[in-house]
């Protein structure tokens, strides 16, 4: 017998006959085989989009407290109805809300991190035989305020839970087999991984592969708790997520991804002097907007480009932020290029081997692919490219790195 | 400066616009005014509804906790997006759901009743200037559950966060100018009344005017709560609800109301003992089945014929109940009849003045409609009779009692 949290996502609550007919089902089997189960929920398919659409009809840029009350009831439809529909098939079930658990996290509302979970109600539960159904992407702040933990945080609840609970593994069921080498979409000879690093999912997941939320496994390997990525609607074993080993290594590339969500800002003109740069990101920091890579140029005559990178939805007001600090300086303006996309190869193997970089390069390289930005990380190398070439690039490096082929065994 | 209590009905915030246009600014208003002001919602129109069928694809009948946790989320909804309307508007707000107040009720799920609401967070708001929205028809019971009161229940809502804070009134929105001495859909000479007492508000509410909930009336009474109907689309006053006062009985019958929600059952060969018909209620009042009149026919040999009226709801459930009654009694069967409606007039002048029913009954007569069942009390006489004479005999008993004529002053 094993304690089992599972998690499912949005396409999988779709509609009352995917709860009742394929999820509580699935619990049912779960339960038959004699496992105690949390079950985590996403709101049905479309339901926070329809909910952001209301806001957005009160305010254009709807946040903070308020829009976290709005936000949170779509879980809360979807814990109702999977405990009525368990109920009816027979099977003792109760929700829980984040308030409920209690799911404590900081204020920080629509990005809230989770400090702790209480599970006394839901070890009592589960004694009595119950499945326990818990709201996700949802907690509770000191002084009671609803909080949500930003879009794809109930696999962060799933994982929270399950390393509070000292569960044996956490379950993501979603609406595709696993995760892949590449975006099936893009690269029609993508793989399925049967194993993956938590390190390599991480780089994944903040890459851009949007199969996994980056704190959820950010969770699982500090609480070293075993992740399975898989299909709602299949039998597959799906990707396990775990330690990494030394048969990992057997691909230095396990797969590569890409991100169209970003933007690149240049300031150009800047005073080449100690603290500059530090005045643009604390602007920025600031605000709550997170850069990802910077890059700055060598100029003449003590002046330097600095260009960065940040989501294309701060872009508007990371300018607003920037513009005084770049009158202040003396630097000379600040241009924006929407039209990048930064594709990455990932793989715990590169620790080990010399000449990935280059080989990824000379690949871009032959296609007239122009690289603007690189960054690399022991695991992982990023590029910034014009986002026209990026299901290009993605299949040439897919096709480079032989990530068709098989290497970490079952 | 008063504190008042404003509730606004589903029609009231049934879309963005009249949530922001209309309701925001009435609010704002009030607040230039210098009045403190808590305002309770219900869910945007048709909301509930919606939820409710969802749950009905899971059962046919839902009900119980995960119930209410299901259709609590409509008024979450419509709180935090009047929050976020007025703040956009600049003046300061913030939702509270009913376990953020706390709103503390028994566990009856669906049908909770308030036991006491905690006022502290509430005041500590007021006093900051801030408007505080609540969410209607919401509590939490002592484990922490949400319940919901039943439908209606935001009226109740609002008068017991009006009797608990002590406010000076309270004042209910909806889609109508005020209480009408019968419903204006079915009677064109029907009039606005300008004052009516608790308790005609009382029976007209519990007879079928659909325009307050019960349970709201009875603690405006018990708390001398003020308690004023209007409409949120137009400045008029609306109807006052108020301590019964002398000029009250110029008019002796203040409205006329209907109801189709109830069927007939008839348990006929019943044995004329004692202690028979607490067999049968009990059976019934166990399964929470609301009975409403009662009649005992004289029989022939010992028997009689008992008939007794239900919702329309519940009356599947309620033969269910009563057939092993039956059969252990020994009485012949229990027959049902759904076309029925009852009709009723109301009015606090009934008390001093005789020849009330008598005028009621020679009115009907005179239209060819039998009364099959009559019940009444010091201030209502109410008659079931076949549901096709319904309008007809609403019009008659208004002409009857004049009640298109001004009879208590504005």
């Amino acid at each position: 017998m094993a304690l089992v949290v599972q998690k499912y996502g949005g396409t999988s609550v779709a509609d009352i006959d995917k709860i009742k007919n394929t999820v509580a089902k699935r619990i049912i089997g779960s339960r038959k085989k004699g496992d105690d189960l949390v079950v985590v929920l996403s709101a049905m398919a479309g339901v926070t989009d329809q909910l952001v659409d209301l806001a957005k009809k009160v305010i254009p840029a709807p946040e903070g407290r308020e829009y976290d009350v709005l936000v949170s009831t779509g879980e809360q439809v979807s814990i109702a109805l999977l405990a009525m529909s368990l109920e009816a098939l027979g099977q003792k079930a109760r929700s829980y809300l984040g308030h409920q658990v209690k799911i404590n996290t900081d204020a920080s509302f629509s990005r809230a991190r989770i400090l702790c979970i209480d599970t006394k109600a839901i070890k009592a539960d589960l004694e009595k035989g119950r499945v326990v159904i818990v709201a996700g992407f949802q907690g509770v702040d000191e002084e009671g305020n609803i909080t949500t933990l930003g879009r794809g945080g109930s696999d962060t609840t799933a994982v929270a839970i399950a390393a509070s609970l000292c569960a044996d593994r956490c379950e993501i069921y979603t609406d595709v087999e696993g995760v892949f080498s590449a975006d099936p979409g893009v690269c029609s000879k993508s793989r399925k991984l049967n194993r993956i690093a938590y390190d390599e999912m991480l780089e994944m997941a903040s890459l851009g592969a949007k199969v996994l939320h980056s704190r959820s496994v950010e969770l699982a390997k500090k609480y070293h708790i075993p992740l399975y990525v898989r299909s709602t609607f299949s039998d597959n074993l799906g990707t396990l997520v775990t330690e990494e080993s030394k048969d990992m290594e057997s691909n230095v590339v396990s797969g590569v991804t890409y991100n169209k969500s970003e933007a690149k800002i240049t300031i150009r003109g800047v005073p080449d002097k100690p603290g500059v740069a530090a005045k643009i990101f604390s602007a920025l920091s600031g605000a709550n907007i997170v850069v990802d890579m910077i890059l700055q140029n060598v100029g003449e005559k003590n002046l330097t480009d600095l260009t960065f990178t940040v989501l294309k939805n701060d872009c508007k007001q990371a300018l607003k932020l920037i513009n005084p600090v770049i009158k202040k300086l003396g630097a000379k303006d600040a241009t924006v290029d929407q039209d990048i996309s930064k594709v990455s190869i990932v793989g715990v193997g590169m620790r080990s081997n010399a000449g990935i970089a280059s080989r990824m390069f000379t690949a871009l390289a032959k296609e007239g692919i122009n690289m603007m930005m690189i960054s690399t990380s022991e695991i992982k190398i990023s590029c910034v490219i014009s986002s026209k070439y990026t299901e290009l690039a993605v299949r040439v490096l897919h096709d480079t790195f032989n990530l068709s082929e098989e290497g970490t065994p079952e």
